[in-house]
């Protein structure tokens, strides 16, 4: 690639990568088979392209089942990575969620596990989908997390990979991400657009949104995300999969050198248990002995000894959440009060949600966005609208002094002090709220380039409190009729309720999630069972 | 106080305040007594001053049984409460160490916990002194750390004080700083010189130095300081009393919205238990939940289960320590191996501690000491040596942008993430090493202004590793002539070179510092009872 290449041209030299990358699919799929044009949703794809072992394999299993019958030697190594090798595939075809498919790679590291003597590590043979701005092991990949200035980046491996990876884990597909990686939808110049694998006209979320397109339609039951503002956590309820996103500093994340507000990697997942194997497996190995920032602090399982105490968030006191989320917040209330557990409201006004989007908004980019706009608009790249979005029409943004910035962060913890007072004082009857139960986003997931508002996810950010998501039910037309008569409360409110109506967002998932207090991880992923448990999902 | 005053009018002002809070001893301190000029050494001047009684409860208790006597009401908290009010005015009358005695409002608190039906809190009638900086409770209160311009200023208690006030403490004696809380002295405009209570003419180091000179002559047994370069251990170690500073985040401290280098409040006190009992009784409160960026972490002592490996570092590769510091190193480190213990080498050779300092100082000041500086000069007060020193004779120091802000921030990480590889290498025979035996400072207590080397204490707030000091022995000519023969490697080192002769030293205590990984705060305190039990100290 040489420097006097247009950006379309470097673009190109990545997609053909990317596209031979998928020719080494063996057997090739079909693709001539598929009706055109594809289905709004997705999901009936991989049974035309499929075996039915491929399905079965794919399909059948929760992680913890699949990792037993690799553990036990009942399936190889290969065959598992083989099968998930070419659903992958099948997703890309579907949803563009690919940036390159380890074909050879995967089959290689498959059979050298195959090789073992014995089975070795707490993730032996699982297929785990890897983002690609994170990196990865290998002297010949690139990184370029969707800056064309970034085409030839090799930034190298990271520490959450390498443990994965001595875990016993198989590395076999790299997902999208939007430019900047700091939009909730996933669109880039480099990759083109990922689809929503249960409607093509919606977003899988963002910025991980290769990762949620790729689990959503079962090409992988096991990815890594990254979360600064919802990045995990919205793609994750988009896509109707689970998703967690630790404390910032339970494991390693993060832009070096960047400190006003942190990211988190975190598991996404087809099933609950996943979750917390991922950072069981990452904790015990030491993490914080490697990179010190860490938190010193083993995974210890939380238990429960007595029925929870559960916030509702109706709404956040800003944009009101469509009705299929209000439906779904209002049955697994009910579902919870009828487990035994007390329901309380988290009632939102004077909490200062929209001062708390103020604050992270220009923490993101305490440089006014001068870095990323610049990498940019060097490249010859055209910016997208959600960069716009995120980085040109939040008046918060602009390039702060270290006074300002000292302010602005001065702000931030007082937020922080102020939120956690409201927390403890729902004990005051003895009793503090152990989690709240809230939205993931004000709607199902967005018609393209319209996921403008990031409150239910930012918010925690901002607060570093651990966020688990769900998936409850989808939007049903017949209960989730728009209300005619609501005055939208502000300009954001009206943005939000004017995208809404139940034929636009057919057949997609409506999730929810579940906030803990920061540092108490253990204990958010313990009420989400206690909570699953309540909704007959044992 | 009128804005038009002098900046001599307004210390005036204070320096009446001071001295009127010590009128108020009563019966009052014989001070004409006392020989003119005082003598160097300051250990024989409360024997002059108080009483039979005073001087048995001063003296005579470690913490933890003067509370076991408070809490069984042997011994009223009103007489204990008595005998450090006149205490800490002889302390303040030999080394002005006092910003104010606070003699109402003390005997008033020891009256009121005098008359509980049963005494309540782990800290139950104790005497605790505390650093001026720190502000505190009361309506009344003026805060000013030793800055002219915040001689008015009010802003309130913090969290620790309020928990150990809850914990039944009394607040008795506050005590001073110097200008900027930055010098490893303390001097300042305001409150003058405070002096080395074994040696008028050497510092009781800084900024906590008004605790450790306080604390040095028993007219406390337990005090607050804070550290974010050396600020407890070092004045700790130069006045022969033991220092604790725990990781960051353990406890609250710092100043808010700063963030780049953080501080830590910490234990000063006359015994070594007393120590963890302060980390108990914080933790115990979990200031996580007020304080949502604190570790979600309780403080389980810890327990060694087989003999300590410990490193000594015999030096940092920049500044060679004086004669008395080898040999404490040499005596100690022989009474653990005689005691079973593994004694290795902590060699610094390679491990950049020059760059350390270089990332620290830099980060101190991200604005180029703009705002100290302004608020100095604004006040119209002179700005006193070792203000330039550690603002503007760093080269370091300068103001960042954000980009270099980062910058600066992604060394500091990196050099991290290097410095714990190097731990976790010693490890390679399958024992790591548990803790680092080294100088607190290149020496003991410097003469007056000379305090001119951070690296000994620095070198850990940059790591974030916790570290407690403790006394070893005393400076003895006989034992600590100065070696003629030895070549300086650097200016540094040259400058701490040539401020060596044993008769400069007189008297002066000589300390060592333990340290430990980050967040093994818990051990760091343990390994200090295995070592000193090898002392003989059981």
């Amino acid at each position: 690639m040489s420097m006097s290449d247009s950006w379309e041209d470097k673009v190109a030299a990545v997609r053909h990568h990317r596209d031979a990358s998928l020719q080494k699919v063996s057997p090739p799929l079909a693709l001539d088979a598929l009706p055109s044009p594809l289905p709004l949703n997705s999901q009936g794809i991989p049974k035309l392209l499929l075996t039915p072992r491929e399905i079965e394999i794919t399909e059948n299993y929760t992680v913890k089942q699949l990792l037993a019958k690799l553990r036990s030697r009942q399936i190889s190594v290969e065959e598992v990575t083989r099968a998930f090798l070419r659903r992958a595939a099948v997703a890309q075809a579907s949803v563009n969620c690919l940036t390159e498919l380890l074909w050879d790679f995967a089959i290689e590291r498959a059979r050298y596990l195959d090789s073992l003597p014995e089975p070795q590590g707490a993730l032996f043979g699982l297929p785990i989908s890897t983002k690609e701005q994170h990196g990865m092991r290998g002297e010949n990949v690139t990184t370029n997390a969707s800056y064309v200035a970034w085409i030839d980046r090799k930034p190298g491996s990271n520490q959450i990979y390498d443990i994965l990876w001595d875990a016993g884990c198989v590395f076999y597909a790299r997902t999208t991400q939007p430019q900047t990686v700091m939009h909730l939808e996933t669109n880039s110049n480099i990759y083109g657009r990922t689809l929503n694998p249960y409607n093509r006209d919606l977003t899988p979320g963002g910025s991980s949104g290769g990762e949620s397109a790729l689990i959503g339609i079962r090409g992988s039951i096991l990815g890594v995300g990254g979360d600064i503002g919802g990045s995990i956590r919205l793609p994750a309820a988009h896509c109707g999969i689970y998703g967690f996103k630790p404390t910032c500093k339970r494991i390693s994340a993060g832009v070096p050198g960047r400190e006003s507000i942190l990211s988190s990697y975190g598991p996404m997942t087809t099933d609950r248990d996943a979750m917390e194997l991922f950072m069981q497996t990452l904790l015990a190995a030491k993490p914080w002995l490697v990179e010190p920032s860490l938190t010193f602090k083993q995974w210890i399982p939380y238990q429960f000894d007595r029925p929870l105490k559960i916030a509702v968030q109706w709404w956040d006191g800003v944009v009101k959440p469509h009705p299929p989320i209000i439906r779904a917040l209002t049955e697994v209330a009910a579902a919870c009060k009828a487990a035994g557990m007390e329901v309380v409201d988290w009632d939102c006004d004077g909490l200062q949600h929209d001062k708390a989007w103020e604050i992270i908004s220009s923490l993101y980019w305490p440089d006014g966005g001068a870095e990323a706009m610049g990498r940019i608009t060097g490249a010859g790249e055209p910016v997208l609208p959600l960069t716009k979005f995120i980085i040109e029409e939040q008046p918060s943004v602009k390039r702060l002094s270290i006074e300002e910035l000292w302010e602005r962060t001065e702000q931030r913890d007082a937020y922080r002090a102020f939120y956690a007072r409201a927390w403890t004082a729902t004990g005051q009857d003895g009793r503090e709220v152990d989690v709240i139960l809230g939205p993931a986003s004000f709607g199902a997931a967005t018609p393209h380039d319209q996921s403008r508002y990031w409150g239910y996810t930012s918010q925690w950010n901002l607060l570093d409190y651990p966020g688990a998501v769900f998936p409850v039910t989808t939007v049903d037309p017949a209960q989730d009729a728009k209300d005619e008569t609501y005055v939208p409360k502000n300009e954001q409110d009206k943005f939000c309720y004017e995208l809404y109506t139940p034929e636009r967002y057919k057949d997609a998932p409506v999730s929810l999630q579940i906030i803990g207090r920061r540092n108490h991880d253990e204990k958010v992923l313990a009420a989400l069972v206690e909570i699953e448990k309540a909704l007959g999902r044992p």
